[in-house]
């Protein structure tokens, strides 16, 4: 017996989130200085893929309402990186159902991004297919990210699982949106994956959320049963309660490419003053809707006005809705 | 395959450890309507066991700078419980080297105490074997918990090991001091302890800290493993990062004859207020030493000035001193 905790996989790769899902909470309003921050605490650290943004529709999240990280235009994310001269990988997210992907994808060559990363319902796979192939035709690494697979019957996510494999997604991503996954549950999706991804080549994600306190404890999990990718935020920033914090992922990881201080630096710089706007974490109303496997919406509007320490109401509501 | 985090062990029993860890953040100066809704707490959510306090020296601790629950006078616990006619069982530590116990710790028939937990460090295990003997003697259940079991070797822990599984102690319990340990180390000493004590009949418990926020993930994983026994506190309250937070706890375990209302009634009506004096949970520094396997006191005097949100410095700091 030796302790394989103190050694690492050089194909473990890590991705951050801050802006993307983080702007969940704010309407994706971020300043530039904030977004570059996290861009240069990412370059810096070692990540190697940083999530910058949602390529969703304007016609449905106009733009005004909605900050730049909600449709990250090409000229929107070259101001950040200019033509990113690094070895920090760029991707978006694309939700099947709310995005122009047609028009709005750029061709690879057309674009500083690296990856696009398909999001979708299980009954949405359809649509989700036809992102995957056109992302991969003009020229982009893709990720498939079934979300709240917590939601799903087993027979659902072998469909999805299914028909994935037959596409040219380069990951699987296990998706817990209601921070509701048990360790169990998550040794068992990540094995899942494999099974269905491995043949064709597919490496298995992780993006775990903190609802109960376990977006970490779940990474580490996925990771112990070969998710070989894996998704974190400073700070844990995300929606509702957060994700997989970063600077607790990159402690535990032992790859010396990866470096931490950069990361508490940014946190000490630009994710604690953010928290005198923003609520996020894993607070008691984010722990009942993850024990419940309820979208974290009634816990956001919750925590958004003067009941925030009401949560014996908060728990007696959710219940009754049960 | 069917799913066993739906189930639960009727064998597996709570306790909470609120007053008696949280107490190393005020000097255990509680007041006596907290400690009674924390206690009533307990009995409402059916929580098995409630340490109440310590039983340390009256001379190393002197009355006055410190509060009754560093004492846990028979007078002091009768205040709070009366003749605790309820079926939650009570008990208090003692630490090796810091206790009177042969004067203070009174014969089973003159107490409202069920049970005695004899905290040691390894190299005081003789001791502890005497306070083990001398509390089973005197009539109590008793729980033998090597401290900072992080930082000893495995021929140490052994060596520990053997001599507790011949002494009278029912428990014995994996004790995470510092928030250093890992999901697979976690597996590891559970399996090493249950090997040792399961011969002579002993239940493994566990008692994690937060730094990394795995206090609740990694009481999972011993109860996943077989510990029988589970240490939590209201909203985590504990030394530094804290514990494993019992709304997490018991939000998890299916024994109906727990109830989580109790609890969340608790955290809105004095464990919240609390924060507004206390600050514990898992903070950077925390995480940070809980990262190098530290003692906590640094992380907790940085954090106790206006200088709690200069990570970098802090970190500097500690890799220095590494």
């Amino acid at each position: 017996m030796t302790a394989p905790w103190i050694t690492y996989r050089p194909q473990l790769k890590v991705l951050d989130c801050t802006i993307r899902d983080g702007g969940l909470m704010n309407d994706h309003q971020f300043e530039d200085g904030f977004v570059k921050a996290v861009y240069s605490a990412c370059v810096e650290s070692g990540i190697d893929y940083m999530e910058i943004g949602y390529k969703n529709s304007k016609k449905l999240f106009p733009p005004g309402k909605f900050g730049a990280w909600r449709h990250s235009d090409e000229d929107d994310v070259r101001r950040i990186v200019g033509d990113n001269d690094t070895p920090l990988k760029l991707t978006v997210m694309c939700d099947a159902g709310k995005s122009d992907w047609q028009t709005d994808v750029l061709p690879k060559a057309d674009s500083v991004l690296d990856m696009i990363r398909v999001a979708f319902y299980a009954h949405q796979v359809s649509e989700a297919v036809d992102m995957i192939n056109d992302a991969a035709e003009k020229g982009y690494e893709v990720s498939a990210n079934l979300m709240a697979v917590s939601t799903n019957t087993e027979v659902e996510i072998d469909q999805v699982l299914e028909l994935v494999a037959d596409s040219p997604a380069g990951v699987i991503v296990v998706v817990d949106s209601f921070g509701a996954l048990y360790t169990e549950q998550v040794e068992l999706l990540v094995k899942k994956y494999a099974h269905f991804g491995g043949p064709s080549g597919k490496e298995v994600g992780i993006h775990a959320h903190n609802n109960q306190q376990l977006g970490f404890a779940n990474t580490i999990e996925s990771i112990i049963h070969g998710a070989n990718r894996a998704d974190a935020s400073m700070a844990g920033l995300g929606r509702g309660g957060g994700n997989c914090p970063m600077e607790l992922l990159i402690g535990f990881l032992r790859n010396p490419k990866f470096k931490i201080r950069p990361i508490y630096q940014v946190l000490e710089t630009h994710l604690e003053p953010l928290r005198r706007n923003l609520d996020w974490g894993p607070h008691v109303q984010y722990n009942i809707t993850g024990q419940l496997n309820q979208h974290p919406r009634s816990a956001i509007e919750a925590r958004s006005g003067d009941g925030r320490g009401n949560y014996v109401d908060f728990y007696d509501k959710q219940i009754s809705d049960v």
